[in-house]
């Protein structure tokens, strides 16, 4: 009798899409590498927004969510007026810190990079490290299954 | 017998050099058109320290300086690795407002483009306009002649 | 007996709403000024498209379209997580020199900015200025009425 | 009798250093974290230079370098106008491909982050990978002892 080892459903998973800005391109003719970081943020701002908890009530609420790291691999160039699509995947329960994984898709459906950004809680006053709120929590168990 | 009309000295400049970054231009093989406005602020920021004023300092006194208007014409276009002069030149005494003009030349000394930005004191906690500090005018008045 | 001097409806108009991204903040809690550049990009591009002729059309057709000047009045600022309204008007036909004029407005309607850009016509190959192509005057034309 | 198994001179190392600007600034009051990659870019063209390899020549003479990969470690946060300094690493001989490492510090000193790029040669024409040209290999070579 087979068991299921790996919950699948464990995963939340947000798409979002974003249109290349000429300003994002570089001379080489495709998006200059540093600027993903802003459309992981875009992706990573509506998976939030989808979980019913944007990253504005997180301020609101006295938590700011500094980044920890971010590992990008480049597979192909995202081009100029590209439509892309941010694949964003959250699929552990966040502690003190949360992970947010990246997959980067242009219109023909190619992946373009995958990439990940940990990101720390920490109070707005004390700029001390803090536990995930229980609010945020509750919304992303909701969404696991 | 003649008379000065114009009081040429009544001009404080300030000369400050940049490196252009990779991630600046775009696929036009130019610096994209919307990173001179950084271009300037790195002058404006270099023409305060000069004075002995630094926006930092500005701030920590409880000020911040939003921007009313910008204006820029564009000659001809900075290149990737292009080292630039950003000439920086307040001629008017401030009121609640101060204002900044550009003149951005490339190493061979070919004029690129010149602009100017209007900024306005602003009182960090009421965020309402006010005076330029007083010890801020003396700094200025002690390099005009 | 009354003449119709200004033909009202000699605008092309386009809209297009963006969302403020975290890193287009600054660290006074409002868009960086510098930042609005790419969203008149946006508002134009868009305005192209929504004409027919979108700018990556413009280029493939071997012509690029460098701005020769910008102008900015900042009225209010916007910040994070709005959700911007820009405004993209035509109102006066190309020659070798076309003129955008914009407006950005926040989600309550306040009006946020307004600008104005002018680009040249530019033949890819000799990198001279040239007359607005044929076909994107035509397009514009059926706009107007 | 000992024997040394490191060999510590096979590092070419380079240091550059930058004023960080009010647009790198985000709301929560320090550099975001997306503008790293540019930080890293000016270390490591800087790096070239000082090799006597810069990048801009390296695209004369037909090859372009994209990005593989980027990771980040953020350990403290840098700051408006604060003046960084960008350590930039080289300890491996280039094949197709080139690592290099950046550790950035404060003016006090301060490790604020570290990370790592992977550049690929290609070549500008055929935009396939190519071997590192034998003169930049020669250049960093003088450098390793």
């Amino acid at each position: 009798m087979q068991q299921n080892l790996f919950r699948f459903s464990d995963m939340f998973i947000s798409e979002t899409t974003l249109r290349v800005r000429y300003g994002e391109t570089d001379q080489m003719g495709i998006v200059y590498y540093g600027n993903y970081a802003q459309y992981y943020e875009v992706g990573r701002v509506d998976a939030m927004r989808n979980l019913g908890a944007s990253y504005l009530d997180m301020e609101k609420n006295g938590i700011v969510m500094p980044i920890l790291s971010m590992n990008i691999k480049y597979i192909r160039p995202a081009k100029y007026d590209d439509l892309l699509t941010v694949k964003t995947i959250i699929n552990e329960m966040p502690t003190t810190r949360i992970l947010f994984k990246y997959e980067i898709f242009n219109e023909t459906g190619t992946l373009l990079n995958i990439g990940d950004t940990e990101l720390v809680f920490v109070d707005k006053k004390t700029f001390r490290p803090c536990k995930s709120p229980q609010w945020f929590l509750e919304l992303l168990e909701k969404k696991f299954i």
